[in-house]
């Protein structure tokens, strides 16, 4: 494995590391910014632009850049998360020089106003189809009771009525101030050349425009010790979030954290695995840490049978509490190291992993990271640290969201 | 890469591939063994025993089964086809021989009376679960039609009545039947020592019984010309399978078959998906190849508004007729070939996906393939063979079966 670091004169970074016995290359462009980034009268203008992204460029139809791909067998995509806009492929290495022709020219799009009005359509359907979904309508319900007015409770979808007003201009000027140079980092890994890449990212991107996109509002959330009920027809579930704070992207104890919330919370042997889901009393429930620019959270979620809600909310309160004062064992220290390592070593496997972890790493630390870095990073967890984490971020203010038939719920005590 | 190929004395197969770049290690049990082997009065049994392994040994509990499996971080699962029942689990290659130790224990489960009845419950569950699922219907229906007494047609979770009255006596003697040592390969992909996996394998399953496990009805399926419909409520949209017949897992026209089914009906960029998907007359419409042993099918898959089926099946029969006088283009076959070069590439780039290709082959072939044994035979590939494909397996003779909420359709012509 070896690793590359190159900065275009706008200020675009290029980051690869090479495994000369993989087999195929993954690329991918990370954009800095997302629904975090948005005023509330765009909310939900980097995800419709990701879209708009797939609908041509002054080179290219929406139907061209579907085949382009296609010929050359590229398995690609894109997602938006709060914080980051990312588009990638995984091809052949023969044919990185058409993947990197495809994605440069894609990632300055026309958005065409008949495009444009199309896609709208397609948007808010999704945002319809979401809506139908309990779990992620509790999730984006939670998002906003706990971190209210800080830029992270920004919907990435943004609603049927932002994304109905977005004009085409708006989308261009958001556009014009956060894809520049400064604010996307092309990620490389698998089987290529280093120097042949630095000369197609240069030849294609080396024109585009440089700027400042500085992000705002980068600070903790405040804990927050709320409790709401959101009653929802036509559900049978009942569909709980609680969320509580944890420790920044770049914190030091960001891997202690991860290894806490598998022991609380992970989808099987964990704490909530054997006091909920195993004697049948929740048909899901499990803790994931997320962790953001500034900040990071402890996400518990939990699906039950309405009647059952209340007792179950009792029982997360004890799980907490337990662990809040006795933190956790050096058995179930050691057996979640296990897990975490196995599943670092096998999301590293391939090059398509590989190109997300050192995009991810770039972007919140400016920095490489190898996998042998992260492994290092997890072996060194201890019981200390744990507690540190306990004792830093407690779990004490939750916020909680339940969604589902139920009307009230008494806040567990 | 080195491959590797030893069989014990009760006639187990053990085969492995060494990478030594990669970082785990995936092993996996192939008995082969399924719903085709099964005859009516026992119909799920394999699927059902299936379940029951990982229910314990006279030395693990289920739950032991459970927490051993995640106190070395494993990624375990397992699954049951009309042909193989296949358990596996990926590893840190220092876990290799606490990995052997589970499987092989779990693989001689000890069926107790309290857990099958347990059990039974869940598969029943998970029957009904299906029978919600309309296109997974339409796929069980279909298959039914087509293959008639062909056990190909033996469903594999079996009926509520046959799952009902199955007793564990029953397993037992399906177990004792076909869960010996010729009848089951073990297969190890990435990062082991062979020698050590040789003596491994030696120790726990050189004692199992060895004895003959033949196949019956190993024959071409017939090709036929029916046409039904399901009508069922509650169904939004209509649900359609077309299957026909297609070279089996050994013949040498496979790959060939493979690549027509992605000109056909690939989910991106393929001739249905810009005659029905692309303009919006269908949600999905796809082809796909699946062999089995002594025969093969193409499976055609359509989902659809209720008022635009009867139209949409004039479609398909329309470019059923238009590949069968003309065939496919080069431009076509070098698009397929690129896309199916880089989903063999990426689909092996894990220990996991070798080792699945690997007990597949063994299975099948009873030899080795390589990655590039795989990408040259697709490459060899040719309009001729595909001309082939098509004489010897016309796309004339089709079940068609539709369920959803039309009462009737006419069979296009």
């Amino acid at each position: 494995m070896k690793f590359h670091h190159h900065r275009l004169a706008n200020g675009l970074n290029i980051i690869g590391e090479i495994s000369p016995s993989a087999r195929s290359t993954a690329l991918g462009f990370f954009v800095r910014t997302g629904a975090r980034d948005e005023v509330s009268q765009v909310s939900g203008v980097s995800h419709f632009l990701e879209h708009m992204v797939f609908k041509g460029t002054p080179r290219r139809t929406a139907l061209d850049v579907n085949c382009d791909f296609d010929r050359i067998g590229a398995n690609y995509n894109a997602f938006t998360s709060e914080e980051n806009t990312v588009f990638y492929a995984a091809v052949l290495p023969e044919y990185v020089p058409q993947a990197v022709d495809i994605l440069a020219d894609i990632l300055r799009p026309s958005l065409r106003g008949e495009d444009f009005e199309g896609e709208k359509k397609v948007i808010l359907e999704e945002i319809a189809m979401y809506e139908d979904q309990p779990m992620w309508c509790a999730y984006d319900h939670a998002k906003k009771a706990y971190f209210a007015d800080h830029p992270l409770g920004n919907s990435v979808l943004g609603s049927v009525a932002s994304v109905q007003a977005l004009t085409r201009e708006q989308m261009q000027a958001y556009f014009d101030r956060r894809y520049v140079g400064p604010n996307i980092t092309v990620a490389a890994a698998g089987n290529f050349d280093w120097r042949g890449l630095l000369k197609l990212i240069d030849k294609h991107c080396g024109n585009w425009p440089s700027g400042k996109a500085p992000r705002k509002g980068v600070r903790p959330a405040a804990g927050r010790d709320s409790f709401q009920v959101v009653p929802k027809d036509k559900v049978q579930q009942e569909h709980v979030f609680l969320i509580s704070p944890a420790p920044a992207a770049d914190a030091p104890l960001r891997h202690a954290a991860d290894v806490l919330a598998m022991i609380l919370g992970d989808d099987t042997d964990s704490r909530m695995h054997w006091a909920l889901v195993d004697p049948g009393l929740a048909d899901s429930a499990d803790v994931s840490f997320h962790d953001y620019e500034g900040t990071g959270s402890f996400f518990t979620s939990l699906s039950c049978a309405p009647e059952q809600t209340q007792k179950n909310l009792s029982i997360l309160r004890g799980l907490f509490r337990q662990v809040q004062a006795d933190g956790v064992s050096a058995e179930e220290l050691a057996q979640a190291k296990s897990k975490v390592l196995s599943r670092v070593v096998r999301a590293s496997e391939r090059p398509m992993g590989r190109m997300q972890a050192l995009g991810m790493s770039w972007t919140y630390l400016g920095k490489y990271r190898s996998m042998d870095d992260e492994l290092k990073a997890f072996e060194a967890v201890t019981l200390k640290k744990i507690r540190e984490v306990l004792d830093r971020h407690p779990f004490a203010e939750m916020a909680t969201l339940a969604l589902g038939p139920l009307k009230k719920l008494r806040k567990p005590r």
